[in-house]
């Protein structure tokens, strides 16, 4: 009798949330205040960090007039920018000529549950750790096979209003220092993990500041994963349970676009099982 | 008995989605295939329509460079833009000094339950229709007190790729010609439903064409309500039902910015009551 009340129950759920399931996102996105909303975004201003040898952003007010007569007010701007700074996506077409460009990207990638592997206690602020395969067993862990983004938390964001040390600057030299992964991690992950469709760090670049000839971002956009740079993990996210949402300007043929960066995450829950 | 069993179905139903909610996000998106994501978005490109004084999208190839000794490739670009062009976002700071720029908007007003407003029967392709409140039972009828976001279908999407046709040019005159909003309709939603957030159009602007002082926008604007213009509405998209993405650039003084506009949607239900 008690199973047949349990497969009964089942039953009846799984017959409610299927027929109410068109108006059951919204309800859980809005009508009880589960779910929150945070900004993995820097702001683009004069001030953001740009790759060295690329155009950084730069904002030119165009108008701004308060008419009196009228009691009205108008401005707009104009701007420039590489398609490579600030909180951007890397196309695969970036490293591989037969890569795809930022405008087609497909939105079933870009809308994604999220995997956050926090490794910024292992990096200690070190500007020349790199990631390596035995570092790693978030990824064994919280990889269920299914479609993700995983994002690397080297600790970094919070020299981003800080160029010279954000990019590790070094006076004299050409060299830049900051974390970022081995070619290992991105042949493991590309050929062990196919499930997973992007790689995003909170540093400059995928490749660590080292590096001079990118084999990480050669492999990732071979194997037709995007690459985010400059994610701004200021706030603490959850490593599971988050949605992404990865909207580039829609460059057609971008190489790489500016990126608005969000993850929608569980509230904590007390009666989690 | 009977209403016993449905009472304790039900409370078993509310218990399940409530303990399992911190999962429930991704399992609704991606387990079932219940949602698809529809693209809202122009793409940018050389192409792109832009207001008549507005810096056009220039996009400028940096680096393109096959290095056949080290079997990579390299390709990067440049652009400049102005912010009002192709499918953007108004900030309320365009048309109200005391308004907030873009990178202050909050995310709260921008992941958000979507209401299309299809008038575009009405419209039938005349470029001077001016929609007035007497033409709306839509609002009345679908809008639920709740924050959303208002996009008006007047049908223009498919003139996008003819600039002359889309923004209504005639030679030897200054006058664009395309349908819009009026201040009645701008007035009446502001001040009878505070839900409304933002406003967006399939046209160039949430003025009519043909308009010199733009009451739309200044009304939208003192209100706190951002606009959206040039939406793409190739494709048909559920009146009710969906959520809105409303990514743009995150420019932090912009007065408005390129927007990446994505509406997530409940695929049809034959059971849906």
């Amino acid at each position: 009798m008690a199973t047949k009340t349990v497969a009964f129950v089942y039953l009846i759920y799984k017959l409610i949330t299927f027929v109410n399931s068109e108006e059951s996102l919204n309800s859980i996105l809005f009508n009880n205040s589960q779910y929150e909303f945070i900004d993995l975004t820097h702001s683009f201003d004069n001030n953001t960090v740009y790759w060295p040898d690329m155009q950084n952003f730069i904002f030119t007010k165009k108008f701004e007039q308060l008419s009196a007569a009228e009691k009205s007010w108008y401005a707009a701007n104009d701007f420039a920018a590489g398609e490579h700074g600030g909180t951007h996506i890397d196309a695969p077409y970036h490293f591989y000529q037969s890569g795809i460009y930022v405008g087609e990207i497909p939105l079933e990638k870009l809308i994604i549950p999220l995997i956050i592997v926090d490794i910024s206690s292992l990096v200690s602020d070190d500007p020349n750790f790199v990631l390596h395969k035995h570092h790693l067993d978030y990824i064994l862990n919280n990889n269920l096979g299914k479609p993700c983004l995983l994002i690397f938390k080297f600790g970094w964001s919070k020299y981003f209003h800080d160029r010279e040390k954000y990019l590790g600057i070094t006076t004299g030299t050409d060299t830049l220092n900051f974390p970022g992964l081995s070619a290992e991690v991105a042949e493991w992950i590309t050929t062990s993990y196919k499930n997973v469709v992007g790689i995003g760090v909170d540093v400059a670049s995928v490749d660590p500041g080292s590096s001079t000839d990118f084999p990480v971002h050669k492999i990732v956009s071979k194997a037709g994963l995007y690459g985010i740079e400059n994610v701004n993990l200021h706030r603490t996210v959850p490593d599971t349970g988050c949605t992404a949402l990865v909207l580039p300007m829609k460059i057609a043929f971008g190489t790489g676009a500016p990126l608005r960066l969000v993850a929608i995450c569980p509230k904590r829950n007390p009666l989690r099982f």
